[in-house]
């Protein structure tokens, strides 16, 4: 019997749900220090990038392109950090992370560092509105 | 005019050259710390994942899962950390990295992470001739 797809809670508490994407839930993450998106495939119990299947692994390949993109459209973009990570969290995620160089943990990665900084409430709200009408989301 | 691909001299000093996949160059990193490989894609001037083509990216995406395998064989692997940074080194280059909970990082990120500790040759040997069986590379 395979288990519907359900959201990590970590994951969900973390982050702002923006909407779903034909394969991935697009989250944001709510912390100001660094533009940060999160692709989860909506299939249960994956793990690994390379349990996903050629036709999925293509799709997510799509997403990534479009929300390294719509992060692209706040700031000019230094570098993109992509990762695929896991350690905390099981469920597969994709993190897709637009750097510069001078923020908080430039030139190092952004996993594990500090402390995360919750954005304020109306800013985390214009955010994920501009990032829904870039990505074509609709809140859940 | 295109230049050639030339791997990026940072990339050279850090790993042995395991050969090249359709795609991409491999490279196992000198640090006996962790499994780690590197898929540096052969097309000059990549800096993003996202400027691949669609057939790069699919063929990518095949060798990222060739190499989590074998990096699979050497001992029970407990997450695979697959990584586009790029913040020292601009040149495309994906990391795949078998972790397990307990190694020097878990469960942070390995970048930037304490100083390498270079294999002893000869189990550097053994493990790029492995490395080289499974992949079906050969030594340039």
């Amino acid at each position: 019997m395979i288990k519907d797809f359900e959201l990590h809670p970590t994951l969900a508490s973390d982050t702002l749900l923006l909407g779903d994407m034909a394969l991935s839930r697009v989250l944001l993450m709510n912390d100001a220090r660094f533009p940060w998106l999160i692709l989860v495939p909506r299939r249960a119990g994956l793990r690994e990038l390379h349990e996903l299947s050629a036709n999925d692994a293509a799709e997510l390949f799509t997403e990534i392109n479009a929300v390294s993109r719509a992060l692209g459209s706040f700031e000019p973009v230094d570098k993109l950090n992509v990762g695929a990570l896991g350690n905390r969290v099981p469920q597969l995620h994709v993190h897709v992370i637009a750097r510069h160089a001078g923020d908080p943990a430039w030139p190092g990665p952004v996993w594990g560092f500090g402390t995360s900084e919750r954005y304020h409430p109306d800013m985390l709200k214009v955010r994920a509105l501009h990032l829904r009408e870039l990505l074509r989301l609709v809140a859940h």
